[in-house]
């Protein structure tokens, strides 16, 4: 299998060791990924960004195959149970593209939105757990336990250390390629760093003690930009796409609409279009696999079709400004009043009551924030040709500005109506 | 509106001149344009192409803006009243925007699914005119006459002949953002060109007559290799994109599944889930406005879900392999073979038969074609400081190689499991 | 004039107002500039960057094009007395394209080993009022005061404020120039940022007091994240690039060698192959104009290889190890290390006169230091659609970590020989 | 060793076998290409072209331990004794770095200039041969008879006709990176190709016979577009660059002065400031190797500089016009003019000597040319799945198109000051 990638140009799965790449690509569970968009809503902000969690599923193998070459150029470091087999390996690549099999539709909004329900990682167990999925009937096909040290390894669990932080760390192979992705589609010229090189500085340092293994690490005389442009591309999609003010406001809507919905169901209240799986977490807290696996972001754009014409006021109303695109308006808090923000929502809160429109459904409070670096016990430790391991926020300026500081950005949600009062309101 | 595009970088529609282009993204019928594909069911094949018409629209309604830009530095040549005052440049954004505005589900495919029914060209005409369309209700807004006027450009006809040719012509705006859009997306890196070194080597060269508008022209000393780059971006993409095997073998699906739909549907038998545009067609040769703008991509693939358990065989066979993409084969045609290509579908048919699949529906001859260059009349001329203007084909080395040539690419297209007995029959 | 530019691609001088700028570049002094590297000796560590300085002054001046449409986009928040004429405005192509030519040889080298003499800076102002250069007559013809008002705006000083910081301020047409041209062509994929969106953010703040004029700010709304990857870019640079140890190490190296050649030559000693520039200004305290126009990068090369044969040994051995390129090794200080530099360097300093070497030429500090970002007066305020005018470091998460923090690296630097006993003196 | 470079990214020669690769960059002879630009006397058409012969040497190597890694990806298809041994990879990466070491000032120039005497490849040949090189030192040290088989090597002669033509072939990793690097280094988008898609795409080809060793060859699925757009960067270069007017022209100025500078000094006339090579070869017919390694394009900037007071006054009159860039016209003949080029050239003669001006130095013709594609034996055989090899031109359409077609800019070059008179000329 070879095919072209925006991201990483040439895509090529061809060896005995990858061939359980393609293979998955043929299951069906990972076909479902074609339909759920990457960035969820975001492409009513980012024209481009259309792509989907198929294409970065790909692009995660496709960094894995990568990060595996290089352990295996500087596996020398490494005793010989520590090395990369032809096992481990393919563990690792079926991983890297089964990671984030369980999304629902729209990526994070479905999980966000009900919020008792399973994760979307649970879901990745279970699909990879299930016999009836093709994914495990693949992956049994090669090995009978396979299935359980793919769910382990999606959760970061797996004997060598560094093979478990590759899936699921700071640096792990999903996010340099999301991040790359996400960039491109986007058209964010800001967050990209070079992979390449990044690859290139990993190398093993000096073990704990004589019978632990040398741990992955940073060269300290070439790797310190790689690190730093990587924070630096992560801060800036947080800063440009992922906290973006639309983006955050039909998360908004999509989150008090499908939570409205749940309520309803949960009533027993018949929702014409409801998809399968939203009736079943409404009404018994779970959904079957099966139905879950229908759905997609078509499925629940079809159903906010027919809810425009929805009994309950709400979720008719919803689902006619989403459908046209006429999201709610937000309204930034800085320094003081960011302090002050519950007194500020309430402000914004009788707006809404003054106006007629339902506070709990009309106004929010969204507090979205990061800590883009920091140097906890999980990060890669740099390394020097003389010396003892240091910390990257030890090493590096600009790491070491930015240690453990939380980017944080705070808006009032509300509708477009409310607006012009709102923003009257917080001016006093 | 300031937006970021992967392809063009920053877009802005910020002056009173472009106020109608972020008017008419609000229109309900622009944004349909985000539910469909701008490349069908390539995306089978190259999975970054997830781009859609509504991303195309706004790019071309920004090439148009540079090009207007581009006339206007050079329009001292012109006399006055050829110039490009504000209403024409309004008029011009509109109609770049809007030119696609009538595509249905799958863009190209629905369309040549239903041969006998009303084109995309058409449907964008009902769409600009019909009173009851958003888009209709905007430019009126502006000018009573300029749904006329945009219908009029869309067609490609327009008092000033370079405005009509950059609508619709060998170099037009629609193209050079496809091009463009379409091998960043697949990541075909050969499609480009240089946009900035084309739109610069426009000129206007002498008029034929006293009575006559001088013409658009190349400028033979430095545009020469901007047209030589745009015809070779635009080959490779017909050669590794648009003839693309896996993208044809599902369009004749699709096609083959559509038409057969259509086919039941005219007898009266009743197809669960069917488009009630699709039904309208069937029945009664037209769908009404309201029910094709309800077309989509997410329509038909929700169609075909349900269709899986048609109780026509072969609607249900062919939706189940396009759910699940498993996709017909090809096998090309090349020297001898091509010719005598009649020959080599007469075999296959009858491998099919021999096998009990019908002939008719699962073997076909597929052939595409283009000429990637023709010095006709519509080309523009290419001038020199001094001199006549000269063809094109006349003065470059490259596009006199290519004039009139006919690129053709011929394939049988079955179903998979006729491959082997196929190859066999073709070998003998 | 057309031309095309690995970093801005199409760059083009073809209007009245700019015509100055081609003419400029036919003077011989600008021609000169072809004969300077922008980098000096870092070619020895980055293969790609033989870049000069007239491609950086011709780039500039592109900038300064782009500046120039962008302040006549907003100008209509200006009163008419501050916006630009094409007088303006051709007064500050020419400054942007001149604003160098006072370079020496390899750039800031020769003037840092001889830091008596007059600055780059100062040679400009004079190549530019002299009457005896091409670059003076051609002002000349222009306007009788224009040498005078170039001069002034090449030193920053001009009536409208935003223009002089245009030409030399945080946000200057030459950094803008400079940091995307070194990252290209050293290779350094870092330094980049968004020009285009860059330009776009600028915006008319309000004024202080009726008296005065708006000045020139950054759009809070869309413009952070420009000005972020600018000052970004720059850091980057000067971590990889600008502070590389390479390059350092051999400006150490040439910088002792030209202040040897002038110490030698001052005494009245004879020294073959040196330049005039060189010995009237160990001679006499400064050299001629047409002395010092003599000079660029080959005359300095062509001394280098005549040097290596010279009777002072210290000139001899310099001279051969810089041809030959054998640069002296450093090691850099860290934390308790860099605090106690002066120990530091005092050791290494034993070893070399244990070694018989002279400790003033084979051993020295090399401490370098920039403020990658300061909120000072000089620094764009940060203007948002509703609320006062606020500091970048007050809105920035990022520029907030920053500000006012200093980037430091301090190295020894020896001759290679040096380096074992060095390294061990350092351990203990 | 690793390195940045603009073409490649991250360039390592890290291994046991690469370590040539360093070990050769640090020879005097390898260095001395840091003082040769790439494209002779180009950069005065396109500013950015300073790239050097030493950063083309280095990616040389690059592309060759790419090729290298590639045959060792598909060596299963050859006999043992064909494959790929350490020593192999060796030879063929010093070959590589050493292939262009021969080259006098200005690439192509001097070795134009100067017709008789021998051409580079003799000097590479040489260079690598003679005892007293350091190049020559350091490929002993490995294997006493390396020296020898480099020499082979860089004259294409190998038993491995696979390796033999990746060193000089019509896909040669010479090309494969000055085409690359030209284009960047001159901002000519047009002239990219895509590398990775090529070297993925070579095939073992059937051998001819069963003692024959299977031929290297592309593969016809998927490599097609790879070496179209391979042939086509090409042909964009040698349009825009190699063939440019201001570039033949400053090269026809230049020979005539070599020309001129070579038949005084045969007099025995004394010309200040003649590098001895020179000297040595207008006597002697021939320069010793040490003369020959002192040349670079600085020592000929620096004659030229001297020149500009020569008492001949041709040579005069040439320096100073190269020195100050005045280059000579020129006046491409199409058509008609073109099959009649003869009087073409001797109209232009009569005005110069009419104009009191030495028809034989300042008027000439100059005629280029080039096959951009040709399928001759020496071209690689493409291979599909099923079926024989194909020669390139027969499957691919373009380039059926461009085989064998001769692409020829000829042009009368002049003084500036007979370009009116000569226009006129021609224009009866």
């Amino acid at each position: 299998m070879i095919l072209r990638d925006p991201i990483h140009g040439l895509v090529a799965f061809e060896t005995e060791e990858e061939a359980i790449v393609p293979a998955l690509i043929e299951a069906r569970e990972v076909q479902r990924l074609r339909r759920i968009r990457q960035l969820g809503l975001t492409h009513l902000s980012y024209p481009g960004a259309d792509h989907t969690r198929f294409s970065h599923a790909i692009g995660t193998a496709h960094v894995m195959k990568r990060f595996i070459e290089r352990m295996r150029a500087i596996h020398h470091a490494l005793p010989y149970w520590q090395r990369l087999t032809t096992e481990r390996a393919r563990d690792a690549l079926a991983a890297a593209l089964l990671h984030d099999i369980g999304h629902g539709p729209l990526s994070h909004l479905f999980e966000a939105a009900l919020p008792h329900g399973p994760s979307h990682e649970d879901y990745t167990v279970r699909i990879v757990s299930d016999p009836t999925t093709e994914v495990h009937q693949i992956l049994k096909r090669y090995d009978a336990s396979l299935p359980t040290r793919v769910a382990e390894l999606v959760r970061g669990r797996h004997p060598l250390a560094y093979l478990a932080r590759a899936v699921s760390g700071t640096f792990d192979v999903d996010r340099c390629d999301y991040l790359l992705r996400d960039a491109h589609f986007t058209g964010v010229g800001y967050g990209t760093f070079d992979l390449d090189w990044l690859l290139r500085s990993f190398r093993f340092g000096a073990a704990a003690t004589d019978a632990d293994a040398p741990t992955l690490a940073i060269d300290g005389a070439k790797g310190l930009p790689a690190i730093e442009s990587f924070i630096l591309a992560r801060l800036f999609m947080f800063q440009q796409v992922y906290f973006h003010k639309a983006g955050r406001a039909s998360e908004f809507m999509m989150t008090r609409l499908l939570t409205r919905a749940h309520a309803v169901l949960s009533d027993g209240t018949r929702l014409p279009a409801a998809p399968p799986a939203l009736v079943s977490i409404a009404r018994e807290g779970d959904a079957s696999l099966a139905e879950y696996l229908a759905l997609d972001d078509n499925v629940i754009m079809t159903s906010l079709q027919a809810w425009r014409d929805a009994s309950d006021p709400l979720i008719a109303d919803l689902s006619r400004r989403l459908q046209a695109r006429h999201l709610f308006k937000t309204y930034e808090l800085f320094g003081d009043q960011r302090e002050r923000r519950d007194e500020a929502l309430a402000r914004a809160r009788e707006v809404a009551s003054a106006a007629g429109m339902d506070p709990d459904e009309y106004v929010g409070l969204d507090a979205a924030s990061d800590v883009p670096f920091d140097d906890g016990n999980d990060s890669l430790t740099v390394v020097f040709p003389r010396g003892t391991p240091r910390k990257p926020g030890d090493v590096s300026f600009l790491l070491g500005r930015l240690r453990g500081e939380k980017l944080e950005r705070v808006r009032l949600v509300f509708a477009p109506e409310l607006r012009e009062a709102i923003v009257k309101a917080l001016a006093t």
